[in-house]
């Protein structure tokens, strides 16, 4: 029986191995069927992991932690993980899409979840060299110049809105006649003087060098018009998948309480509705989805996790 | 008028700071008295801030934090808060002992806490090499080692119970002939066969050498009997002062609300109970006073003012 089974190997999972094992846990199992680091190892660029000052990539910047992390006692297991499931005694259930079971007595999902693709010509070719699809971590390489957003949501409108306080001007590209965020986002859109709005509209290309983005294609959805917009950036919003799969059982109903987007609904400690199972980083409701908030995340859950263990082991 | 006003420089204000203006904020102002780092640079050795993987004082770690969270604007102001109140316009007003005045449309509070001294002879001059305050960050630099505790709370209860998963033994030294702490811990603790419960007693004197702490005196405060326990260290939990004054208005009540134990009642945004005003790090509910929670706050608050000023700007 495994003291805790951390399931995702990111900067959340990581930190809460760290302090986990650190903190007296003797089996802890991180899940991770690729190399532990998470989605931020894909970023080309970030400067905003305080205590890491020199501008650095994704890999450079994780490089280090499994190392530091796993100095404890934390074991990698490269599997999949298809489902955790509740035992009849209140412990948990690991499944492995290898058809392996690991019975824990707390478990942590930090699963992360994954921004939509568009689909345009070019989205995956300049990702990290042009095409974002987070305003915090980005934005501000775009200082002082133009940028397209597409989307149509809160998020989207809200990333604008963002993005205005940087760049000199923002195009808000959406697909629709009207928006579907909130009625005040939208009013705040409209009355900025630096986002232009382009409805009825897809982006159909990103055109760039070596350098990365240098034009976005933007063409009416009628037909009727395409236009060349020549901008180093985009930002794309269209929707976020959470990997939550882990937490659905057979019967097809979550393990734990999930709001209506399927993120985990947790406290401040990081538990979810169900004790003993806890959920830390972009997975959770209300995540930042920044590096050093999911690693705060990793470290709150753990603290609990071993407050939890000794209760539960004492019995 | 101020976009934001930060109170305090440890972790979570640098962090916000860094966050804040990087996200576009013109005017940010982080008021810290002394030089920014916080209470961490006390600490003689960390090794569980993600991402730092060499073993490094407190102040070896924050070394670089300044000049990468005032790298896009932030401006430190050595001036000392004495109180935030709110105008009639819902901005904030900073009063500095000074007595000087700056208006913000938000502030952030993030002025942390500081552990109650124990007393006894040697606490200030062993601190850090064998006194401490916190079992989660230094607990494990006595793996395979015996440690007393001081204190009878929830916390010192919870801490030696954390430790006894660590320490081959743990001496728990409480004055009183009982413990504050909740039935439950209580009686984990005395189920513990790790940890040996002193009651009446009290810590007279740590006493060491160079290298650190070598013994801790313990005398029942009868007068009946004194014992020097052989331990490298001592981990003192008896009580925590929030530093929360700078909320308390003329009238004596709190800007915004506080729980029992003057903690500040936030949510996972880091709001507060009044709009605008923002806390992060230790002085919040729930706070695991960890360097890498603190800045994980910290970050997650600007993102919150950074909306909220976008808000309150546009109208």
């Amino acid at each position: 029986m495994l003291d805790l089974a951390i399931i995702g190997g990111g900067p959340a999972g990581l930190t809460a191995g760290l302090y986990a094992t650190r903190g007296g846990l003797k089996d802890v199992i991180m899940f991770e069927k690729g190399m532990p680091g998470g989605q931020i190892t894909l970023s080309s660029e970030i400067e905003n992991y305080p205590g890491v000052e020199e501008v650095k990539t994704g890999m450079e910047l994780m490089e280090s932690w499994p190392r530091q992390c796993m100095r404890f006692g934390l074991v990698h297991k490269m599997e999949e993980v298809s489902r955790i499931s509740q035992n009849s005694d209140k412990s948990f259930k690991v499944h492995t899409t290898g058809g392996k079971e690991y019975d824990a007595h707390s478990v942590l999902v930090c699963t992360g979840g994954r921004p939509k693709k568009a689909g345009f010509k070019g989205e995956d070719e300049f990702f990290g060299r042009g095409v974002s699809t987070c305003a915090t971590c980005d934005g501000f390489f775009y200082k002082g110049k133009e940028v397209v957003v597409l989307g149509g949501g809160d998020t989207a409108l809200e990333e604008a809105l963002y993005l205005a306080n940087i760049c000199t001007k923002v195009y808000l590209v959406h697909r629709r006649d009207k928006f579907r965020a909130s009625p005040a986002t939208v009013e705040r859109v409209k009355r900025s003087d630096k986002i232009e709005i382009i409805l009825d509209s897809v982006v159909e290309e990103v055109k760039g060098d070596a350098g990365g983005v240098t034009a976005v294609v933007v063409a009416r959805r009628d037909g009727e018009e395409k236009r060349e917009i020549s901008v180093p950036g985009i930002f794309t919003f269209v929707g976020y998948d959470v990997n939550n799969q882990v937490l659905f059982q057979e019967s097809g109903e979550p393990l734990c309480a999930l709001n209506e987007f399927g993120e985990v609904i947790v406290d401040l400690n990081m538990n979810t509705s169900v004790e003993g199972l806890f959920a830390a980083g972009d997975l959770r409701i209300n995540a930042p989805k920044q590096v050093v908030c999911a690693a705060g995340d990793g470290a709150t859950a753990a603290i609990g996790v071993i407050s939890y263990c000794e209760k539960v082991k004492d019995h």
